[in-house]
């Protein structure tokens, strides 16, 4: 077990900070280059190539935006894995308690077995060891139900990323189709540029495939959802009545902050894993 | 007309570095935290966690790689815009030496209209303007050639990571669903994790999935092709030998480094743009 038991989790929370920082950097550097290569293809004074590069300049620009809209989402699953690390952080002076009153009592049995106070050290581990096992319940729970959730959003971050960036490079292709690279002979001009409507086409088509695009994740299972009453869970003999006993655990009442505030963010995490993902 | 030609395109090639930067610290972040994520599941003594987290590591980083071969794939996509910024440059010398000739004509003109050197100046005036007239030629079939060369690699590139991290997003949820999140109560213990199979198998098909992944964008079209002798090339009248002409433009030689240059470059991109794309 690590000194401190939520360091690893702290560290994993602070890398994926700078992750989120270098997904924010590329998508802002692929919209400001979207806008560069627009300024880029008008000065050549080249309709064909003016007039792709400004609508290729779109799409990047939405791609960019795409990576931005990544960003945020990890910046959710960032805030689940911190409620773990919080969680980790709760439980560890629950932990330390109990180790110090065990102390304490085999310290005076050695100096001092008849001591009164040995009575109400054991009468205080109790209630420590009591404390303890609910918090270390909760970190269970928590960090079970609380990593499904982290993941979950991530992952269909991922995808919602795939297939909307798929969708506009996959339209952005056919731009490409619209200029003419046949060698020209010195001295020739070009034939004009006859691809205007359809590029403009290709925009709209893209557009209607970024707004009817869904996501076609597979829900991820919850017991959670179990909890609340759901009848779809797969019985597996832990469901009855489990979620109100921990809730229901009032002798953590009072205790201490970090017991409450488990509490507060276990319930939470019902109520939204209770929320079905879209399909 | 910018004064520089080439600035606006130098400074997107600049820019795409910056966009390649970032993409290639998110690849190494992701990389990272998937060894944490590992980590930080061992350290829980959950053998669900534990086992789950540590297959999830490494779909995660497999990610990370895929980001980085997105970066390395974006590298080549700059190489060709690269070109075209060469190209800018090698054309600017041969339009301020036609501009410079023309400007002494009229200087001498007005100043000593029956100077024999008029005569030398008109020649040279008409070497110039065959040299600036290639050069133009070439500035537009490279502009265009290698706009849908680097476009192209880049959008394939879009869609191979869109494609490839959807792969493992959607087998790497799979997994989450072997961690059984109902609430446990205090004291209790957790039924066995029996899922270490089962999330081997996962492992198993992404990796299936991932060597069986095989590019599905359409070729962009090329005339460059056609100049090779193709025939499904849609014909628009101006394919007809003018590859040929092109290269054959025999008073380029020697004139300068920079159209020797752009003449390596364009038959470069004839063979380059020959080669199919895996469809």
């Amino acid at each position: 077990m690590a000194p401190e038991l939520s360091r690893k989790m702290g560290r994993l929370v602070k890398s994926e900070n700078t992750a989120i920082g270098a997904y924010e950097a590329a998508g802002r550097e692929r919209t400001s280059i979207a806008a560069q290569l627009s300024d880029w293809g008008e000065a050549t004074d080249d309709d064909a190539i003016s007039d792709v590069s400004d609508k290729l300049g779109v799409m990047m620009a939405e791609m960019g935006e795409q990576e931005d809209v990544f960003a945020a989402n990890l910046e959710d699953y960032r805030g689940v894995l911190k409620q773990i690390r919080n969680m980790e952080s709760s439980v560890q002076p629950s932990r330390d308690q109990r180790q110090k009153v065990t102390d304490e009592i085999a310290k005076l049995k050695y100096k001092d077995p008849t001591s009164t106070r040995l009575v109400t050290l054991e009468h205080e581990l109790v209630r420590a060891e009591a404390q303890n096992l609910v918090a270390e319940a909760q970190l269970s729970n928590i960090s079970r139900q609380k990593l499904k959730e982290a993941y979950d959003i991530h992952l269909a971050a991922v995808i919602e990323r795939a297939e909307k960036q798929a969708i506009l490079a996959r339209h952005a292709r056919r731009l490409l189709n619209f200029i003419d690279d046949s060698p020209v002979v010195p001295g020739d001009s070009r034939k004009a540029y006859e691809h205007e409507a359809d590029a403009r086409k290709v925009l709209d088509d893209a557009e209607n495939d970024m707004r009817a695009w869904q996501s076609s994740v597979e829900p991820i299972v919850s017991a959670s959802s179990a909890a609340e009453g759901l009848p779809d869970r797969d019985s597996d003999g832990l469901t009855t009545g489990s979620g109100e006993v921990v809730e229901g655990v009032s002798f953590t009442e009072g205790t201490s902050k970090s017991v409450k505030r488990a509490e507060a963010s276990g319930s939470g995490a019902l109520q939204t894993e209770a929320e079905p993902i879209p399909a």
